[in-house]
């Protein structure tokens, strides 16, 4: 298969270099250390009030997560590795150091092993006096408790919603324990769970993360093509749906007459009308257990390259959820709007 | 290959009713006959100024074009066929009928044979004292002249352009001959050109919609895989990405100093960073020759199934059309903001 790529070792920096051009109002590349932030950074002149900067990162591979959710409303910097590669600490200390607006920082990182440890190793290279930093790590993959790259559960598609109702309470001016606080309570809220029906391939290296036989799927798999649960024969996207929720529910736990958001996300190659097609069942499901699903998502935001397949994630929303869910977002990669006058929502 | 669908001859329905429960503070699905039309119609109670009716359709397999543009800023109806088949003209006359709010109705038509057709039955099909209605067919692929299923260039990606700047000029209030008049400019200044790496396959046949070699492309590539100027061997995405961009240039002629419009679509299958890789290219090559890229999309709009693939267009945008395209919208697949506070555009 041929890649849209120039060069095996340029991927992630042409990329970078179109979302920068593509994005001036939103975000600005750095590129030694290498790490997407702000373009309205108060000390850039665009006058706005100082936040607390909330920060993410992790391998490349997944886009547009993490440095398409960088801009008012979400993300203030995301610094990526190379393909399925942590970033080294070098540009998550940068990174830190660069988008604090004096209030302190928030790393939202996503449960990997080699994130982790980069992330910690970042946070003490900082200066003594300089920014005052807290982690929150995001582990919302009911489909295995330890994997290829993990010690406990995976960070996987949930890390969407963190990142959103994080970036929304540091835009309401929020101290740097509140917005932590809201990034805690968002990650014991969330739970999701994916599959695949074809692997998706490393541009970088030409290889596919995994083979599956004709009408096999995986089930569980993880972001990086990592085993799930179990490779099955398993056809009709009714059927799949119900494999995906069952261990949500079981894990969340939510009660009749709560609410929640469904978000259905594409790995890659899924098609838009799949993805729906997905969402018809899930939400069908919740809404015969009674459960009210007050807010969703469909689109492709956490992916393995072009891989096939779709996660469900699931998260609990009360009304403080709700609300900073609803708050506008401009970035490149998700746009959210108050609904324009006239528009009923329901 | 595995599609995540139920029943091959549910595909369409079953992704209509999953884009409605998402959406229901959008839009609405009428199901015989089968069209979607926005939730905040006058006759809904949602209290809004009445608006000339923006109406687009075509055939399915290329979401989430247009039933994902319904919404506030953007569509007022949109009539989907089946998968690569034209709708009917009875859905057509219907959702004219139904999205009326008595100002009229301007259809948008994609150029394929059987779509120009069916729409001009459609209207044929309404009553004479109904909606006053226009109709502009779209032609924006400079790929061919004539091809499989058209006489003249195919409607291909610039299609959200025209929708968007149409569904704009609505939404302020013109009359029907001033948005008419809009997309009939529009149409003007947008030139698209696609390219493919590796074909969709229709879930509803499991057929392939052409084959490749392997290593070859395909450029100038229609949305249904209809062919194009050629089958080559190329590699490199600069390369790619100049072989798409020279007959846009050489057709469309903007002048140094003008504004444009630089979108970049995915076929499908293509991740979002070899997307942005392609775009760095395009931006790169339009500044070099003294052209203002002064808006940007990068994102799957128009998609062609799960073809692995993508397509440029530009638009020439002269301060009318720049403004309609930065109105908010609000929609199932496309949402646009005005800028936060303290935002810098640039």
């Amino acid at each position: 298969m041929t890649h849209l790529i120039n060069d095996a070792a340029h991927v992630v920096s042409d990329y970078l270099e179109g979302l920068a051009l593509a994005n001036p109002h939103l975000v600005r590349l750095h590129e030694a250390p290498r790490f997407v932030a702000r373009a309205d950074h108060p000390g850039l002149g665009s006058g706005r009030a100082p936040q607390v900067a909330v920060i993410s990162g992790g391998g490349s591979g997944h886009e547009p997560l993490h440095c398409g959710f960088v801009g008012p409303g979400m993300l203030h910097a995301a610094v990526p590795g190379e393909v399925f590669t942590s970033p080294p600490p070098g540009p998550i200390t940068a990174a830190i150091e660069i988008a604090d607006e004096g209030r302190g920082a928030l790393c939202l990182v996503k449960n990997y092993t080699g994130d982790v440890l980069n992330f910690e190793t970042a946070i003490e290279f900082l200066d003594p006096d300089g920014p005052a930093v807290e982690s929150v790590v995001i582990a919302d993959d009911v489909a295995v408790e330890n994997s290829t790259f993990t010690a406990g559960r995976r960070g996987v598609a949930g890390t969407l919603v963190v990142e959103k109702v994080a970036g929304a309470a540091a835009q309401e001016g929020r101290d740097l324990a509140q917005v932590a606080a809201v990034a805690r309570k968002a990650t014991q809220c969330v739970a999701s769970m994916g599959m695949a029906t074809a692997a998706g391939v490393n541009p970088a290296t030409g290889r596919a993360s995994f083979d599956l036989h004709d009408g096999e799927i995986e089930i569980g798999i993880g972001i990086h093509g990592e085993p799930g649960r179990a490779r099955i024969e398993l056809a009709g996207a009714d059927r799949i749906v119900d494999a995906l929720l069952d261990p949500i529910l079981a894990d969340l736990e939510p009660s009749a007459g709560e609410d929640v958001l469904l978000f259905v996300n594409g790995m890659g190659a899924t098609p838009d009308a799949e993805l729906h097609i997905a969402y018809r069942r899930a939400h069908a499901r919740l809404r015969d257990a009674g459960i009210r699903v007050t807010r969703s998502l469909v689109g492709s935001y956490v992916t393995s390259l072009n891989m096939a397949g779709l996660s469900l994630t699931v998260a609990r929303f009360d009304d403080e959820l709700t609300a900073l869910w609803d708050a506008p977002c401009h970035t490149p990669a998700l746009t959210r709007i108050a609904p324009l006058s006239g528009t009923i929502e329901t």
